[in-house]
């Protein structure tokens, strides 16, 4: 089969051998997949990740439980053990021994064929299309924001770093009802974000310490830096992206101001799956440029320029 | 009046001017006062403080409103505004317009008189020591850890950085009724922990990843990599103490286990004077020596020695 391998070096591989599910396994014949920031972290060393990378999909279900097979799913990328403390407080997603889809031990869906354990696929509705079903991993991620804070409609809230997750987080944030603000550093962006009734702003239009809740996805130290600045004493900050490195964090200034700091990761995929479904969320907008799967190193060329918005592969 | 000030260098002078009130201030005779690492930490240049520090102390009213004149009293260390929207939250200790008794703008009670508003005056009840009072501003920021964050009496809680507050904070965890132990490098805290029915740990003793929740309270960024070291997924680290500088932190690490960091500083007085009138807490045993205030240039070389626990001076 084709495949995307990461070995060090990326390559792109036409005689790839094909994945054979064992256990509960299914195996799926993946349709389309987006690249994500978290694959271009990888090919940078992440994770120490080797194999092929790749966690946000859609596919055609070709072996498995019989209710699946010919279904178009999408898949939860944490395959967890079912049998640990964290598994028992029905947090799978924080299994101590699981794999990640494309990210740890596990191998992802820039390929064409891929296996995932049967309890990790969700079924996508005829009403979703193959490019908004690529989204249902990072826009579940972005929910995830909810999970880790309850935001008020009275809050005052800003999202740093608009990239491909924060524009995301920015419309899950804005049903909510709060007063919502998101720092743009790009017209793109701030167009976009005008269509969906978003408040777009530059930092300097930003007093500090006036924010309930700051939700940083920059993933760089000086984004940290800037949400300590923005979010209010006895305020929260959520962390969406992970860091390249050690970043220097001002932790004295977390203890004098009170400040909640909150890390978030992966989502509801059923949230995420009602609110594609229910046209909540525009993630077509967010499509910056399609590719066949056999173009994917020029794909991720393409997506790691700056400001790219997302990069989807078509199989 | 005696006064020890800092102004860049530290001085103890016997002819200070006497302070006057103004505005709603007491005038406060010191009769006891506590060194506090923040105070250490202030003579090394935290805060750019210049003035008198000193903000752990129980003394007598000799001027102010009438009810307090000639009472024994504490007091709370933020000097607030009263009109901003943090205090109209009721939160004065984090006013964005306040000072802070011997920390910032504020001098403290290092010195024979001190002004400080009447708002912030806790009586003493008869039933507790000069001794003991001196330890209720140190004793409300333990209990604040309950305000930062929910401990259940499942869970299992660490403290790491047995010093003077670390010892008063498991102190207060042990109320919880929760799993608690406390990581000890020497034999002193060791043998006071157990004559509290307190666990006492080596760090090996303790497996990563258990701890539902974990008090930080060395104040060295290696005390916060090991708490991230020691929490769950989805645990909850209390940051107790300033830091020195900007450490590097493993923010990555708190977004992929889905950390919750929360900074906790001053407390509640009236909650700490029930607990010591209600004899829950032992604050005698805390105490490593006396020095007359002449003596207290003395006094914060001692309280600067490793290991040390609390110094107390007496007017």
């Amino acid at each position: 089969m084709r495949a995307l391998v990461y070995d060090g070096q990326l390559h792109y591989q036409t005689n790839a051998s094909q994945p054979q599910p064992t256990g509960d396994q299914a195996l799926l014949k993946i349709r389309k997949a987006g690249v994500c920031n978290t694959d271009l972290e990888i090919v940078r060393g992440y994770m120490g990740f080797q194999g092929i990378p790749g966690h946000e999909f859609v596919a055609e279900v070709i072996e498995g439980e019989a209710r699946f097979v010919g279904q178009r799913v999408v898949g939860e990328i944490n395959a967890a053990c079912g049998k640990c403390d964290i598994c028992y407080l029905g947090i799978p997603s924080q299994c101590r021994h699981r794999t990640t889809v494309g990210i740890f031990q596990h191998d992802g869906a820039f390929a064409d064929f891929m296996p995932l354990t049967g309890r990790n696929l969700h079924m996508v509705p005829d009403t979703i299309s193959d490019d908004a079903a690529v989204f249902v991993e990072p826009l579940a991620a972005a929910f995830q924001v909810l999970e880790a804070v309850h935001i008020s409609p009275r809050d005052k809230v800003v999202v740093i770093g608009a990239g491909k997750l924060g524009m995301l987080v920015a419309q899950v944030l804005k049903l909510t009802g709060a007063d919502l603000s998101v720092i743009v550093r790009r017209e793109k962006q701030a167009k976009l974000l005008a269509n969906w009734g978003i408040r777009a702003v530059r930092r300097e239009e930003l007093a500090d310490k006036q924010a309930h809740v700051v939700v940083d996805c920059t993933g760089v130290a000086d984004g940290f830096a800037d949400a300590l600045n923005l979010v209010m004493p006895r305020g929260t900050i959520v962390l969406k992206s992970t860091y390249h490195g050690l970043p220097q964090a001002d932790l004295t200034r977390v203890v004098v101001d009170e400040i909640r700091v909150i890390g978030s990761r992966c989502g509801p995929f059923d949230t995420a799956l009602r609110a594609l479904a229910a046209q909540q969320i525009d993630v077509e907008s967010l499509i910056e440029a399609r590719y066949a799967f056999a173009d994917v190193l020029t794909a991720f060329d393409h997506a790691a320029k700056p400001g790219m918005l997302k990069i989807l592969l078509d199989f």
